[in-house]
């Protein structure tokens, strides 16, 4: 490709548009953006954590198990390290944004020595997040048939690794880290298809199936041997109070026991779906419903048609000749 | 591993098998698509113009803001570069294909320096595409309760990412480019589960709320203000009536200020949403809808059953012993 | 960073916690799970072999296409060393955990010939995968209107993407490896937002459109000629039962012939559509259908509110002054 006087006389005239473009100001524009978190570390955290929680699964082809106490010490000191570096840099970021959220944070001087001390306590937590996931993994064993076994679903099931990432993210957020929490979600969210807010509480025992499409909302209360399936939203009911909303619980309670099957809506901060109740395909849900019922859409009308002249085979059970006749169907 | 020589027989016989089998004459046996775009390159060129859309969030390491001049050079350079390769590689493809299509080719001799104009014209209008993208990026923070701030949204939301990629292959588009626009919001769909035809017309102030699930058509018009939600499909009727309906409006008209909540489906060339409506979940909307409308699905009836014999906990609120009867719920 | 005296103590407790975790004998402890396959090397396969299954379009840069049999040799030797490392290491775990499932394993001892003769077993099938696809090629381009040519499908379509990487794995699944296929679909799933499981039954000219969360059972049996859009559940009833189910068919049977819009949900093991029939947008179905049925949701009942004080612009449209009416509209 030669690129002529004139090319390059535009080219430079796209480059100064640019440049100009860049001074308006906007917030789009905003250059001095230089304490933020980076995207490719939270990644690598996020997958050097799975590697820590299951370490029989993911791990170095080298790896030999007598030097385990080894191997650990080398993961975790990498983890407190790089992690230390992305909450420093948040914390920064946050000292010039908003200092007031973050009760961590007091002065500038030792945002390290916090963020240092905030990565240590986070993996303090490794043991109960792994105590969590053990039983998130056996949920999943007994509620799918599909399920050959344990070592299945850990090489290959989507929504325990949605929720082994959510339970990360879940302890991060509780210590008060700013942005990490919700990046590491929605790398979760874009491998899997799987949106769950790092705010959501989620007890032991849960279950995702398929997963794709899953929304649960950042108020999100749900207790304990949950199951729920492709499709599923527990949202808010309308969003349209926008930034006003900001701390009010507008997402549901789920409490203990409860399935949720594909496609259902639950919406509401007030609505809590009993214990041991079953909630089926597609309803939508925006009123508590009491413990253990069982609630399905009505049977659903459909309408149904039949002719023998759709251009494909002549049908063999065509309806004796009622082409062109409707009726119903549950 | 060994192989021995029966082995390595069967492997040979496994090579003709397949070698054969490329001669058949078939359209997956084309060899000759030498003029084809490259995957890579297109995705690299993709987050080079995310990086210069977000001069501020997607930056090298080392990067430094008083050689911003020399840095958006060298960015747009190779945009510029790459772009025009990977658009010369279509515009001989086109040639060879189907040469009626495109206004811009119309001789094969000067297909780079066509590809050069074009990629030119495609970067000029990067300010165009960055300020409808300030607006969406507004919008975003206004619709979701959730969103701490901008940044929080430009590092982590799926949705502003999807738009990001669709509003630059909606340029190229617009410019005549066959096949990478859509590779372009392929590798959208591809992180984000947010499925936008680059033929799509989107206005400013868009949000996209989580995001997975969207579909939304190659024929619609979308018009400012408008917000959707997980799920929604925005699409054709029918399609059976495959090639022969290219070029037809097949999909609908939604006009400024309207919010379609998750999982509605509004299907039809012909149906136009009125400015200001609410679409509420789970509506299947196939009929235009007059301006400052607010429609939902009639409250769906639901069965719900109770029982205290279920394996759970005995329920506290059984409804009085009412178990095994069947009553409904809004 | 500096990590002072009382922050390495710290961290070395974190260690000490977390080896402690390591020792408590739950599944989530295993660590002799050496046989098991890598989730790199399986992707890198399915890589490898769309490459072959498509030579004219994944290649390298350098291809030329008269030394096609060379390249062609070192591909499939590639894609047989690699593949029979893999299942060497599936079914040694196998061996270890559950002998009695696999018929293709009598004894440890050459394990690697096994697994070398099924991986050459599995080549052997290419033509046949490549014929299907082939079709599958041919019905997306008579299903899309929106699509150009069938060079576009395969470069971006994720439908005809989901569905090669499911052929394969469907075969690798017929020739009884353990856990390889699932990984191979569940990197489909990631990348595309369709789950359909290795099991699953699917015949020639299958299209799927935009795809986003479609999810198919492990049960299934899917005929000829049948189109599924975004969102479409073919799945079991109830998994309640758990891991008793296992093996029982518990997923629909879908003839020839078969459109399934966009949503529907599709469940139970007994279920049949009959050829032909045409299933709507969002019908939720659990008795079999017979052939050359259009079925749709009954109209659903919609609610319409509409007003002039919404705050946006004053509706030109307004239904003639009848604010905060109620009217029903299909």
């Amino acid at each position: 490709m030669t690129v002529n006087t004139g090319d390059a006389d535009r080219i430079k005239g796209v480059v100064d548009g640019i440049l100009q473009d860049y001074n308006q100001g906007r917030d789009i524009d905003k250059m001095s953006v230089f304490h933020q978190p980076d995207k490719e570390a939270v990644t690598s955290i996020v997958n050097k954590m799975i590697r820590i929680i299951y370490p029989g699964y993911y791990r170095d082809k080298l790896f030999k198990s007598y030097n385990m106490d080894s191997n650990l010490n080398v993961w975790i000191e990498d983890v407190i390290y790089n992690l230390s570096k992305q909450i420093a840099l948040v914390l920064q970021y946050q000292n010039e944004n908003d200092q007031s959220d973050c009760g961590c944070v007091t002065d500038e001087a030792d945002l390290d020595e916090q963020a240092l001390c905030i990565s240590i306590k986070f993996c303090q937590q490794i043991p109960k997040i792994r105590e969590y996931l053990d039983t998130d993994l056996e949920a999943t064993l007994q509620g799918d048939p599909a399920a050959l076994n344990k070592d299945e679903i850990i090489l290959s099931y989507p929504g325990l690794l949605a929720t082994t990432i959510n339970r990360m993210a879940h302890e991060l957020y509780l210590l008060n880290v700013p942005l990490i929490p919700r990046m590491m979600t929605e790398y979760a969210h874009s491998i899997t298809g799987i949106d769950i807010h790092p705010a959501a509480t989620i007890g032991k025992y849960f279950f995702i199936d398929h997963g794709t499409g899953i929304v649960v909302g950042s108020t999100t209360i749900i207790g304990e041997n949950v199951k729920i399936y492709q499709g599923v939203t527990i949202g808010a009911l309308s969003t349209s109070g926008g930034q006003s909303l900001r701390g009010v619980k507008r997402h549901p309670t789920i409490e203990d026991n409860v399935t949720i099957y594909s496609g259902a809506s639950i919406l509401g901060g007030e609505t809590v779906i009993g214990h041991g109740s079953v909630i089926g395909s597609n309803a939508f849900i925006t009123k508590s419903i009491p413990a253990n019922a069982r609630v399905t859409i009505k049977n659903q009308e459909l309408v149904m048609k039949t002719s023998g002249d759709r251009g494909f085979e002549e049908p063999e059970d065509n309806n004796n000749g009622q082409d062109d006749t409707w009726f119903y169907v549950i």
